[in-house]
């Protein structure tokens, strides 16, 4: 529709994630308008970050050295493992300031619908890191969907004969919320996982 | 949140427009995870919009020429010139296949609210434009919104002295609706603008 590169930029916006068409053209439409300064930042950060960016060879979070910064930072408890699905998961729980252990992404979990099983996974190097017995807890902190339940059991059954003790992270009401607006299933977990008050 | 040029790329993303914090995050893993030839690939693109992509100076269209291609085109009709907001209605018009003319992007529509004026439009332009007389009539394609329709107002009378036609484009019932969903100012145009059946 447009002339050759416009509609070449609308081509490639349209393949990022969560950008259609309408928008695709939207965002064209304000690079065409913006400084070519901020554009060029764009394009350059965009080639920067593939460059750049690897993957830590311990944990598997996004990194831009050989190790990744909570890799490498021995103030960590080294004790203290939090599986996770995917890097973004590792900022979701550093935001919390609960936690203080270290992490292994597995690059995400397990769907027999998507064809991905526990080999598409990184579960060989979970165990790897699991063997000189260092580590005492296992923290499953996948999602809390059929897939993250799913890998869940899996991997706590896998682990089972290492004599280590693997939890889960605890389901119920979200804090805030509203307990007339809550799902049964929610609800369930919620009076399954009660705990006694302190007082 | 995220190690150096991750962070950068999210915040890069975050400026664009219709792209929060969340999408900006899932954008930027995706980028992570791509093909680093098709990641280049959008970079150059980005890169090459803004050295080549100029607007035309006649009509204020996109172009990657000094004119674009519908003003260069001897088969569009001289004497026929329609008026919008932005060069992407241009493109809606075109789809429609029932317009010949030629077109002049005002690159917006008077909002004093965002503290738009005529001057800040490219009015004088088409004044210019209009002043060899070989223009017969001008069709007003702004909008059907408030700035729209002041803009069209607005326009209608500075050209009322030129002695040349000037339309604006219908509004109504949208083809394919429900006349029960319409609303009632547009309902209300429909009424207005009804037209004596041809049998």
């Amino acid at each position: 529709m447009y002339e050759g590169v416009v509609q070449d930029l609308i081509d490639e916006l349209g393949r990022l994630p969560g950008v259609g068409p309408k928008s695709a053209q939207r965002i064209a439409f304000h690079v065409l308008a913006s400084d070519p300064a901020d554009v060029r930042r764009l394009a350059q950060t965009l080639i920067e970050v593939k460059d750049k960016v690897k993957f830590c060879i311990i944990c598997g979070n996004v990194s831009e050295d050989t190790e990744c910064r909570i890799c490498r930072d021995p103030r960590r408890d080294p004790a203290v493992l939090c599986v996770v699905e995917e890097p973004k998961d590792i900022v979701a729980v550093e935001r919390t300031r609960e936690y203080r252990g270290r992490y292994h992404v597995l690059g995400g979990a397990i769907s027999p619908i998507d064809g991905i099983g526990p080999d598409d996974l990184r579960v060989k190097e979970l165990l790897t890191r699991l063997a000189d017995g260092a580590i005492a807890e296992v923290i499953i902190a996948t999602d809390p969907n059929l897939e993250g339940e799913a890998t869940a059991t899996y991997l706590a059954r896998l682990m089972s004969p290492l004599g280590l003790a693997v939890t889960r992270l605890a389901s119920g009401l979200p804090v805030g919320g509203d307990l007339e607006y809550a799902d049964e299933v929610t609800l369930g977990r919620a009076f399954e996982g009660r705990r006694r008050l302190e007082l």
